[in-house]
């Protein structure tokens, strides 16, 4: 397998672009990563997108943008796995560029979310859990993770407000980066006054969606031995696993044996351990997911993720820094896209552009991208050599 | 790259499978690939279909179906390309192995579509298409077909009896395939009589959709090399290529320009030109399609590939065997599991396993699955060494 580096990254900004179209979102992103790049064309094309046929009335997303943006003839195609769509496409380009399939490939993950109705967007949402054995039964997918949320509180003693470092963090972060779609401080007594959404998940425990698209341009690492503006970043190591697709199929439902088992197999790759991680974006679509996550990946032990966030270690200055950008709490979750944002972020943070939220001196960055309640879990580590 | 060989093939009648859901016939054809294999795990799975967010509420197919097999904790990802998503899943699980990245893959594609009104089909299906500059016009896929076979007609003289080989072939041999989803003969006289669609397209220009599913398990070629009951049968050549996604954006919309791209780069990769293909799967979804794609692959000079159907060079003992099996019009249509469908039937040719269709001597067999009215076109070559 040939190592793969990552030339360039694009994004645009994460809100209601309702003055622009899927494409022109998409189209968007893309030029600024081959631009960023140096690059006029690539190989192929993946797409990671979730809600196109639902929302767009659209699918077939890979030769959609290819057209849109002069790819004409390349292979193009798009990839699905709810909101893990952004690094399930950005794997499937890897597989083909470490094969020697071939030579450069773009990936974009996009998704336009906000021209329908909000009961057509939960609907529409809800695709990512099981259709017959859960949404069958009523239940919303902001209320799996409701339930899921309520039974970790039950379960190890933890208060709602223990969950409000997360979320203050990013919002915190998300005032430093000009693509979030919040740009707003948070406190504690703001966070636990916020609107119940499903209880005990409120407005401030959830992420915004959005509309938004990022890309980046993945190349073989010795064509770019020599960038001299900037240190190589390389895909140090890539993994995706599953789990049951309904939560309460699971032994453990308090547990992403899925985020453990990429987590796991990618530090094994990498030949590192977690503590070399300098910094994780993570999939923060609710808090609860957070600790979860942190949990999963060797960062805490079982249930004992949200103390991190009340010690005050995963802000940029911390032992390990979260959501450094906003995360999907305050930089938005445009969903089929937000795996991609999160490798653009890790770039960032590991070229040393992220000024007021740069992690001193990141060498070693991980994302998390979870689709479902936790059903496919792809995580990546990059490096800069 | 690592050769790729074709371990294990499986699949489900197509039909109204009323009586079943998307993961159980998913789950049927899968088992029966496995048990072909001789295996019951493998490293990964990849799912091609186009329309279950649409027409089943349901996303995130590889791990639902990941999971209803029982490869839990095991990379799963679904792949769409709109009716070329078969054939786009095989190729992601190729690239995977080709890497060295996994040893085994299990490629399911699979869509079920009858459990709604024949007008949400229809809407489900436009999805292919442009959805701002072709559908908005209220133009629908079938009419997309209509216009091109229109204009092919007038182009170069043909009438619309002249067609009527490609349906009268694939009917005849669907008689001899039990999972076909029509099993009746018919005539020239029947085919001008039938009912019309959108003129000139008629009911028999027009492959029916369906419910069905077929599977396919993939290894590395070094690990097969003695199964004695059966010759081996390898990945020999697989390209992707676009076009614009809308019809009227291409400079000659008589000519599959990514049918030709990918072929021309299936021809190199395995070395050999068109006249040694013994026999070929391709895209009847339309009759058009296949005179169209006949010409793009190097078979007929443009706009002579009905000739070969009226010079009965397309029937079994052909010089350009097609649709042995029933192809898309008689075998029947589940949209994204058709690309699976025909490299499961070009297997079963290899083989020898096709009793009264079966192509003498077959060796080197080609397939080639379109997504929407020529936007993504995939080719794929298998041989048997």
């Amino acid at each position: 397998m040939r190592k793969v580096a990552i030339l360039g990254i694009g994004q645009t900004s994460i809100g209601e672009h309702w003055d622009k179209s899927l494409r022109e979102i998409g189209g968007e992103s893309a030029f600024a990563a081959l631009q960023d790049a140096g690059v006029e064309k690539v190989d192929a094309l993946f797409v990671g997108n979730m809600l196109s046929p639902l929302i767009d009335s659209q699918n077939q997303l890979g030769s959609y943008l290819a057209d849109w943006i002069g790819l004409w003839d390349k292979e193009a195609v798009k990839v699905e796995a709810a909101c893990g769509s952004g690094a399930a496409a950005l794997r499937a380009g890897l597989m083909a560029v470490s094969a020697g399939e071939i030579d450069s490939a773009l990936i974009i993950g996009v998704e336009k979310m906000t021209d329908k109705a909000g009961h057509d967007i939960t609907a529409a949402l809800a695709t990512a859990a099981d259709a017959d054995y859960e949404v069958e039964q009523g239940v919303s997918f902001v209320g799996l993770n409701a339930l899921i949320m309520q039974r970790y509180m039950h379960e190890f003693g933890w208060k709602h407000s223990d969950f409000a470092p997360f979320s203050i963090n990013a919002h915190a972060n998300a005032m430093h980066n000009p693509f979030a779609r919040l740009h707003e401080k948070i406190t504690v007594e703001k966070f636990e006054k916020s609107a119940m959404v499903a209880t005990p998940v409120n407005l401030l425990d959830a992420s915004p969606i959005g509309d938004g698209a990022a890309s980046v341009v993945i190349v073989p690492a010795e064509k770019v031995t020599s960038i001299p503006r900037r240190p190589r970043v390389i895909i140090a190591a890539s993994a995706s696993a599953t789990d049951t697709l309904a939560v309460h199929a699971r032994k453990d439902p308090l547990f992403l044996t899925a985020a453990y088992e990429s987590a796991t197999r990618c530090y094994e790759m990498a030949g590192i351990q977690p503590e070399e991680i300098d910094v994780f974006e993570l999939h923060d679509a609710f808090s609860i997911m957070s600790a979860l996550s942190l949990e999963a990946c060797g960062f805490a032990e079982r249930g004992q993720g949200v103390k991190l966030g009340l010690e005050n270690e995963i802000v940029p200055s911390g032992r390990i820094p979260i959501c450094t950008r906003g995360g999907l709490k305050a930089r938005g979750h445009p969903v089929g896209a937000t795996g991609i944002y999160q490798i653009v972020e890790i770039v960032q943070q590991l070229r040393g552009e992220c000024t007021d939220t740069q992690v001193g001196g990141a060498k070693i960055g991980m994302t998390q991208n979870i689709g479902g309640s936790g059903a496919t879990i792809l995580t990546h580590i990059l490096i800069t050599e």
